[in-house]
């Protein structure tokens, strides 16, 4: 008889990632470039209120590479919000000049591995868990992931027991890069193509490959770890935003 | 000697999702602009009538994330009739501004794991079933799937007994779920890349993960169970549409 | 030492898959659409004189789902004149219009697993199934296909006399659907990327699901074979594409 | 300790597959389509020439199917020479109606697996092959191939006498279509994603079929290849790529 | 309990690979043209200036085959350097003609599979590794690839022991290229799609298939080894650039 892991499930979340079309935002005007920026800040600024009220959170990032160039991260109490505000922008100038690359759809997710004789959606530390203020660390990363059901090595057909203590393991190396990972796990089953997306806070990018590489050798991801691609990005504050967007003239 | 499995077949059945172009969209006038939804409000109506006529039945989506904007599912007694549909809607002004994304053809299919003295196609339980009126409920989320066949993990070469009860066992997860999600199964060997659709209607979105999340523990998920990709999307009424549809002229 | 099963081959084939661009074939007057049919139809004239001669054979069927619009598959004796007609079909005013999604290069084949003692090219039978009429049946299922060499599931390293019991029990679930459904086996090794093509032709489309879901639960299939993309569609005779491609005028 | 197999390396290889832009290409003038082809022509000509001399060799074709509708490979004596050749081409005219959709990066390679006590690159036998004038056939086909490394089947880890025998039982097949087929064997690890492309000429296409059928039945290819696509093509002489080209005006 | 390889990182690396948009960049002036050049070589010497200062380094290469036309590695201290260069790249006149085929994000990284007393940070031979001036050698490989984690072959499974003793003796294959070929090996874990990246130098192209050819045979890569696709091109200085981009006028 099956025994899923039990899980406790917050803020809805969008992970948002777009490239660039430059030669064609460097043919506006300076001027219709300053519109639309202006429209997104307009945009990020309704975000920080919601944020500001507890009813929400976000976080936008410029990426390393070809695979984006901007990644937005979304968080809100439910997914009409988020398809709502993923239109809303779609509809923005700024959004003529993005190509989509990539997105995810998911939950913020605990994973409730502990028994539990408390309500946890009344608990603090796991409510200020559930729906959190998303940091404003120099780097993110972000990847999904799947747990592996490939022959000998499927997760889903462990007992209860076995991945109870590979996932206490698996967390024990997470917790040694306290204060220096802040790690965001949220929940896609049935929302998108894998079980998990992990997004990862830091103010020194090298932790993110420390604390990935650490965990490739431990069970939970050496043997069942299955990987999605990986996203690596540097925060986009309004200042650098405009840096990012501005084009000399000649 | 090879025992398939017996199924009923009801109506056909065809997933069409589509993204929208908002550059060409909003580059449009609103006079055009509303000409064309209301040529495809008048496609819905058509759509309506045959569905109040019990000759088959329509659901309309905002999906969640880049995969897609809009997903339309149609049921209807033939595939033919699928394809005439297909092609009157390419053909409206609409759909100029939608970038096909992704289909899916197959027909609706009850697992015949029970033996059965009556004609099943008579039983009003199982007609009900077989040509359903699809749900309006807040929420939808579908995908594809396969049951696999590698090595030691080969559905198709299990003894009958062995399905018939591992799917017994799989049922009785989906029946904990009655009343909060609405599951129709459609089944494409021969029609599309995967051998079944799976297409979930609910109010309450997490539903769809606890369900799926749920199932994957299930020794028919966890060891049998190939999945394509997932789609989730909100409900998109006539008036959410327009919502969604409509441009703010400055 | 190998012993490779011995084929007979016949016409070669050429599945040509295309969808419409239908934004610019509406912004075609009326008269250049028409001009633009009708230099298609004049070319099915040829493909039907060709026909009659014995010297090949033709269907077009329009394809249901995102995949394609329309299906045409050719046989011809030599692979130069499918290069020929295919290079002939792209130079055409409907081509313009017309978005390669799929193509199968393949020729016509018959298993020959058991001893003949007669040279089988000139048996009448024989000759009728590699050289055929392609039938005129309602719908069309096609999809390509691999025998797998995986681990211990790997057809190619199994005796000849296991293959043929195999394939002799697999033929008889085919035998079954006589009459329902006539499929035509196209050779693709050395040509295209899988190593068979299927061609099913039936007036009733749910044969095609209930034949390839039966043999999917027989061990051929079941432990050796390996599905590519499946397309079904239904025919499109000349008054069908005229209604296909017709435009209403405003 | 690990045994690698030694090769013998002669002239690089590029395959370079294009597809036409028949709509733009129709959209000149005749003149300027003229132009274009005799610009074209011209290059044949130099590669022609250098081919005359000894210091290289190619061969044009019209491949069948969807895949591309040219193919051009091309040998010379260094990589930076096809560099420059591939650029030289890339500049032309007719380039600018040729979609690039396939190429492959190699250089002719004999397997060396007889020990051998003179030098081979001065015997002239070996010389013929590994620069080699490319045959004018009817026919082409080219694939890339690797050698499997999945579990129990790892051709890598196989002792070099095993790998020894199995390529000289492999070798036997190819010498029975001696007369009938061509091959020439290009190496390309480090080079491209594969690690063989194998390239066929033969004047009957269905030979192509046959050999590689009938190896795929021998443990090597049976148990250790993982084939690429496949290209097919027809001869394109200068009077052919007129005919391919030619447009009729009306 | 896992046992994590130690590494030592230096330099944060982009590999940025792009295509020539030939149609696009032949219809500018040939001014136009000059002054797209002139702002391409005057980022080139900003980055000279970096890399004579020993904050970075850089490599420019025109790559062989379709998969792209030039290949730009940079290395520098930060990732954010990193993204503001591509950033400042992607804004440059020349990039409105350079399609974005495939880039790499990584660090440079050293194995530390010896045990060490010193600080390696200190020692003058480790840092030049760690903060290398790319080599101006004719010929580049670049392919990132990954440990395989598959059944029996799950290199992160092994015992530390074992690890080390077979990198061992693949180091020693590399040591035989020692003058031959340079390499570079950048780690990309939670940085991008593979585990590492391979830049391979050398004046002589045949050296690096010879490598990779070898190391293949050795169970590091035999059993373990699972690779990303391979790009390889020849160097492109100032002068070569100009040939490249050089149009004949008429």
């Amino acid at each position: 008889m099956s025994e899923p892991a039990l899980t406790l499930d917050g803020w809805y979340s969008l992970h948002d990632l777009r490239s660039v079309d430059w030669t064609a935002w460097k043919s506006l005007s300076s001027d219709e470039r300053e519109a639309a920026l202006s429209e997104f800040f307009h945009l990020m600024e309704k975000w920080s209120d919601t944020e500001a009220n507890g009813q929400g959170s976000h976080a936008v990032y410029s990426v390393v590479g070809q695979k984006a160039d901007l990644m937005i991260m979304l968080l809100r109490p439910t997914m009409k919000e988020l398809n709502d505000l993923e239109t809303e922008f779609n509809k923005t100038k700024l959004a003529e000049f993005l190509i989509p690359t990539y997105s995810y759809v998911s939950v913020v997710e605990l994973g409730n591995y502990l028994p539990s004789e408390e309500d946890p959606y009344e608990n603090p530390h796991i409510r200020a868990r559930l729906y959190p203020v998303l940091p404003k660390t120099e780097y993110i990363c972000f990847y999904p992931m799947d747990k592996r059901r490939n022959g000998e090595d499927n997760w889903y057909m462990l007992p209860m027991e076995d991945r109870r203590s590979m996932m206490k393991s698996h967390g024990m190396i997470g917790r040694q890069y306290a204060g220096k990972v802040k790690q965001i796990i949220t929940g896609s089953v049935g929302f998108d193509d894998y079980e998990w997306g992990v997004t990862l806070f830091a103010d020194d990018v090298l932790q993110f490959k420390k604390l990935v590489y650490e965990m490739r050798f431990d069970e939970v991801s050496a043997r069942f770890g299955e990987f999605g691609t990986f996203f690596v990005g540097t925060i986009a504050s309004e200042s650098r935003i405009k840096q990012i967007f501005h084009v000399n003239e000649y």
